[in-house]
């Protein structure tokens, strides 16, 4: 048998659990002071569910469930082939939080107070390539409005987000904010016509192959080049802000203009400017599902993503027929706890960690003892008296125990 | 697409995630302060791990992942059929935490304390045929000692569990006790020499189908009548106790008699007789990893078992080659949500939760109202004004909101 966690899933050690428990429950905290209610959704699906969810590149990564019994052996006896393959299955793991709670809300809308703020923090699994520090089972922390079309959700899920971040010593980030509909509509003002999608895929690399890079890919993509012409003119500035794109749209199609501007200032209001909030064009975000404002926060500190989100007017619509807006912004717990972990983090016990020894035979009166320091208090764990007592109790300290009772020396606890 | 969650598994509501996380938080923090450290390990398994786990009857439960990409590719075209079809599938979800945990001790023994006491609260997976109670995805409360032979691990297991059990309000219990070691002793002194499992299975309906149909059974299955008779008339008196047992083996085999004398002894004396511990020869449970001690928790007031664990002093060593002795025990969870449910168990917010009710346009005023607030301890949702303010207001109410603050009238909480 095999003793390894299965690739790219991790065996936690108790001192890291500490600190994940840690972290998790100071996230949650901030977010139900902040009036967002904790839920629940499965961690399976159903997999015609995950297929239809627009989830972008994440619909190469489900972890597929085989079919059981008469069903499975009714697709075996058919003959599986590379075309029915599919029929193998019926159920996934999720990939996210956002398409679980989609249906969650199509499902229970009568049960819920609309706006619904809801919170999910829980796994999700995607088989990616193994690498460091991607993971395949992994945690996300999300936040959601469902049910406001006012852009005062996203400036409240920005705000929460914030708080809990700061909450767990991530202080120095960048905000980085766009709008999905702002991009499609200077692309098509600029001549792209079809497949913007894909021009918007080639945007998103700006910051690692460069503008010129980015005007290569399109061309080689086949698009026209009046069309990659304009959009090297009108990238070729050293910063391209909501006013020069406002200015560019002159009214037709600049509506997501003053919806960032506001999103923006009232951010910077109501956090005493105490993080930066950058508008950035070239921000898409993978997932497919995202029709207006996309967000995510960098860490300056650490560099890279620690979390984004985006508005999903139509993904619930896919469910009942009937669009419902949408919100979401999700922190990616692993990179943060991965972050903290190299950094040196760690998590005291909510109380003092006592280890009491006794001698084989008496558990009673070692049991006891250990009852009335509880009762004070005290994190009591019972051990009988290993042999090597010396190098059992080095290993105590070790391991983060605050002190030590030997009972058959006498009952006081010896702090290391 | 399907709103439905899929079969056998649940989406919880706001109020249910509260009594949900509430009794989850009351039994790690008995666990934890008793000495117990919480550790985490995958939901995925390997799947030869899982079928080679001697786990019985849930072995044919497991939910399987198929392959992906090449690996997947390869074994359709090699053609699926009824006898390879394991080969389409290298993962699964757990179906219980005993196994995830003996493969995280065989991977971890060096960074971990031992003995280990450790705590698991987490989903496990099991494709039950749906019917009422039996949930395909669900969360058990695990603790479990790791690399001690000695009884007293199963009496700390059976106090602190007792512990856990009144913390979230189960008080009236029966704990259940037997040793599998001696019903095996009982079975070969009775005349029977082979497939003692099959016996124990019949012998395990004893509840059920009485004494004479457990006869009758082993008769169709094709036991001697000699061992038959042996076994009706040594069953057949009112109570079978450890001294009668003891007296019956004289000596041969009858060690685990003084130990489960010792363990009831000692969790009658520290917990004050505060439950019932009863010895039960007919108690077997349906893991073939246990070798030793079995127990269950049977709650008087709502029938039914609510917790159950046992000695796998082989487990590990399928891992390592060599036999670490380990013992757990572990809580129902769902049982125990489903029982309190429907006796109308609820949970209050750690604070108030109060709505502020806002016109559009005023986010930013009533967002610093709302931090205010917050500073306060209160828990606060911000809400525009809907049109229907008096619909809304009740529906608020309903949901177990403490109270509101309507902006535009004043700004004071009005408490319901």
């Amino acid at each position: 048998m095999k003793i390894n966690p299965v690739k790219g899933t991790n065996d936690y050690l108790p001192e890291q659990v500490r600190l994940r428990d840690y972290l998790q429950s100071q996230i949650l905290n901030v977010y139900v002071e902040n009036g967002f209610e904790h839920i629940i959704t499965p961690a399976i699906e159903d997999a015609e569910n995950l297929d239809k969810s627009e989830g972008g590149e994440n619909l190469n990564l489900i972890f597929n469930i085989l079919k059981r019994g008469e069903k499975l052996e009714s697709v075996i006896n058919k003959g599986v082939t590379a075309d029915n393959q599919k029929e193998l299955s019926d159920l996934g793991l999720r990939y996210d939080l956002t398409l679980p709670l989609s249906r969650y809300i199509a499902n229970n809308q009568n049960d819920l107070l609309m706006p619904m703020k809801c919170i999910q923090i829980d796994r999700v699994y995607r088989a990616e390539r193994p690498q460091k520090g991607r993971l395949r089972e992994f945690i996300q922390c999300d936040i959601d409005i469902i049910g406001s079309e006012s852009s005062d959700s996203e400036s409240e899920l920005i705000l929460t987000t914030a708080k809990a971040l700061k909450a767990i010593g991530l202080s120095d980030f960048t905000v980085r904010i766009n709008d999905r509909r702002l991009l499609t509509n200077v692309l098509t003002k600029l001549g792209f016509d079809r497949e913007l999608d894909s021009v918007c895929i080639s945007f998103d690399k700006m910051d690692k192959i460069g503008l010129d890079g980015v005007c290569s890919e399109l061309s080689e993509k086949g698009f026209e080049s009046e069309a990659v012409n304009n959009f090297r003119d009108f990238l070729s500035r050293d910063s391209i802000t909501l006013e020069y794109i406002g200015e560019f749209l002159s009214g037709e199609g600049a509506e997501p203009v003053e919806s960032l501007k506001n999103i923006m200032a009232t951010c910077n209001e109501l956090s005493n400017n105490s993080f930066n909030i950058e508008f950035d064009l070239s921000l898409v975000r993978g997932q497919g599902y995202y029709t207006g404002t996309v967000f995510e926060v960098v860490s300056n500190e650490f560099k890279g993503s620690v979390a984004g989100g985006g508005r999903y007017d139509r993904l619930i619509g896919k469910f009942i027929g009937r669009d419902i807006p949408a919100v979401g912004f999700s922190i990616g717990f692993e990179r943060i706890f991965a972050i903290l972990s190299e950094n040196g983090a760690s998590c005291a016990d909510t109380g003092k960690r006592i280890a009491l020894l006794y001698d084989a035979g008496n558990f009673v009166e070692a049991a006891k003892e250990a009852d009335k320091l509880r009762a004070d208090g005290l994190i009591v764990s019972l051990f009988i008296k290993p042999k090597k007592t010396g190098k059992f109790i080095d290993k105590l300290e070790e391991k983060g125990y605050s002190g030590f009772i030997n009972m058959s020396v006498k009952p006081d606890i010896v702090y290391f």
